[in-house]
């Protein structure tokens, strides 16, 4: 155990670490376009804060948290962005001057679940959140930024499924509705979903028993309990998502699985995924700051599941290669080099050597393993013609160059 | 506290992000021109491995650690990243077919100690490990990336201090030296030092009261515990950092505070961080593998505190300027705006939209404090004309462009 990675999470090794750099990378150049700042919030907070923004009676609240006792405090690993971005806000007056901030964020998130594929106990999110207004357009916004960075990860065939709750008295009569319907059904429920019916109905909605999911996929309102105003801002969004040639589908059983959307909400899913279909998701969550501080505030959002989209995107990056490897023979040759070493990098050259006791063979099998392009030989010979011989790796050729000539040679080789 | 961040933590705000985003990428070129390639492990680990590889008498392991009960298992949140990154290298079997295997991480560390100037509980590590030989040119290999990574991030004034505690048998006779010297002075220690000549005499150097540090400033062995092999590789390591002109002094006091360092030891120190005045540390732990596995692999890194080097670094970074931004009156100019956003974006210039219902004024203001380069107008008459104003906001002048000109125009101004 000692020597194990704690159960559900994974190291990321060099071997695929450029893909997740990749990832980043690309991923801060679509948001930068967009006008939206990166934020990073601490890994843990305050308990009380998930348990007022996520819900008491949600899964993750219930079951899923990692908790520290530190004296008198409990904190909690960050379970998902958006309730800790919520507290930033708030705290740091970041909505002063200016009526829409835009953030997002890249970093692990935690929930104790049981591990299997596509959940792990620590996983990455990408996410953003657009705070300060209410306008549809900024749904339709968030939709697009999300289509848009899965087509620059190279992914396809996803499919956004869109839902609305309404505003918080529009899903309070959604509520009800709701728990008037499936109390007809409610001895075929799940033990749990009985529970929830009381609890929190729009769990029901979530849960993963095959009987249950028969009853809920069946059920119809019509977005019924949509105010005009709610109906309206819908119907706009549905209108810029359909312009923008974005497939998607309106599901009434979407709400999430968190306490704080109103409004529309989405999900990504793709087809590879299998059972943990979905990419990402998000929505609007207008009632959330009202929660924590008493304050009108709209907002909204998205996250995507990193490990998920790596599952599904065609992208695999390798690391860069290496320009030189050095191989010396001798002490003399040794001193040479490593000056010889140093004059490389700081030109902006990747170059290693060769830093241990044995034969010129594994030397160079060792150079050969790190994907050198050239090895730099320096020997007794070497030192006494004052060149070096240059190695071409892949090329099996080879030539000699004047010790001064290398970083010039090697500057003009590489470009 | 709801709406605080934990004591101790630290949000990362959008007007700091981009100081952050450019350490990391710029440690990342050194790194790379290095060799050394970027590894991740969890965020937190198993408890045994640290009291194993800290050591169980540290201040770490005694009194810093966060810890999570989750059913059987105790986890901690990793207060530094050699012990994970041993532990992953033995795990994931990164020594195959590789004699030196050169890894760097950059990441959140955590100790919950009392927060002051320079310390929080939260806190980032740069770091790097090079692991598999126990060569010299190693460890000056470290102290020399050390060095060019506090330059590349604009940092001087700087210095190295330089110890070597030996092999793990010199480590053993340093350790009853120090002890029977300490005994001397015994009634003049404080009590928790007291207790540390039995418990692990070696952290009596940690100590921060003063009649302790007064007392242990004065000693003076000459090094007379090392054994010959690890007196050469010493001479041999001040002799490289010598030849590079590195700013150094040689302190026999210097043992860092935790029990897996053996051999060469170095800490940064920098004159204006005050009373915590490491930039960074790091040294040799060859016995570290011993100790986890009963495997003799050699190993060498180092690691800086992030907020630390900014606090010294004049390298202040601003966000890359937005260059668009659409104000729209009127349905019709909504809608075309918004078109011509997603074309500006997708054409990968930065672009954002006035989103709320305001005066043209009170957009123009949200431009402006966005810093955005052009402000492309469209109302009634613009739509007529299907031409867009655009105001230079710096120069304060406009002129009127055809729709579809709009990007090109934004393409050459921009470049």
């Amino acid at each position: 155990m000692l020597l194990q990675v704690p159960r559900g999470t994974k190291d990321i090794l060099p071997q695929e670490i450029t893909t997740w750099q990749e990832f980043e990378v690309k991923s801060r150049q679509v948001f930068c376009l967009y006008n939206y700042f990166e934020i990073r919030t601490p890994i843990f907070e305050n308990i009380a804060l998930f348990k007022r923004s996520l819900g008491d009676s949600t899964d993750i609240v219930q079951k899923q948290m990692f908790v520290i006792k530190q004296g008198k405090d409990k904190f909690v690993l960050r379970p998902e962005g958006t309730a800790s971005i919520a507290r930033a806000y708030l705290e740091n007056n970041l909505g002063f001057g200016t009526k829409l901030r835009k953030l997002f964020y890249i970093g692990p998130m935690f929930r104790a679940e049981r591990p299997q594929k596509g959940r792990l106990r620590q996983f990455h999110h990408i996410g953003a959140e657009a705070i300060g207004l209410s306008s549809h357009n900024l749904d339709i916004e968030l939709i697009e930024i999300s289509d848009y960075l899965l087509q620059t990860l190279g992914i396809s065939k996803y499919k956004f499924i869109i839902n609305s709750l309404g505003c918080h008295n529009d899903k309070l009569k959604f509520g009800i509705l709701l728990k008037k319907t499936l109390l007809k059904h409610k001895k075929n429920l799940c033990g749990e979903c009985k529970l929830r019916l009381s609890r929190n109905v729009f769990r029901v909605l979530d849960c993963k028993n095959e009987e249950c999911r028969k009853i809920t996929n069946a059920l119809k309102f019509d977005h019924s309990y949509l105010c005009d105003d709610c109906k309206t801002h819908f119907d706009k969004v549905l209108e810029g998502v359909n312009k923008f040639n974005i497939d998607y589908e309106v599901r009434e059983q979407l709400v999430r699985g968190l306490d704080y959307y109103s409004g529309v909400v989405f999900e990504i899913i793709h087809p590879e995924l299998g059972a943990q279909d979905a990419l990402g998701a998000g929505g609007r969550y207008d009632h959330l700051f009202k929660e924590l501080s008493n304050k009108e505030i709209g907002a909204a959002g998205f996250a995507f599941g990193m490990e998920r989209l790596m599952l599904v995107s065609p992208m695999k990056s390798s690391p860069k290669q290496l320009s030189g490897y050095i191989i010396t023979l001798g002490r003399e040759a040794t001193d040479r080099g490593l000056d010889m070493l140093r004059e490389i990098r700081r030109a902006g050259i990747s170059c290693d050597f060769n830093y241990s006791d044995s034969s010129l063979k594994s030397k160079l099998k060792e150079a050969n393993k790190l994907g050198a392009r050239f090895v730099i030989l320096i020997g007794e010979d070497e030192i006494n013609k004052k060149r070096v011989t240059i190695r071409y790796m892949e090329e099996s050729k080879q030539e000699e160059i004047e010790f001064e000539g290398v970083v010039n040679f090697l500057k003009e080789a590489i470009n």
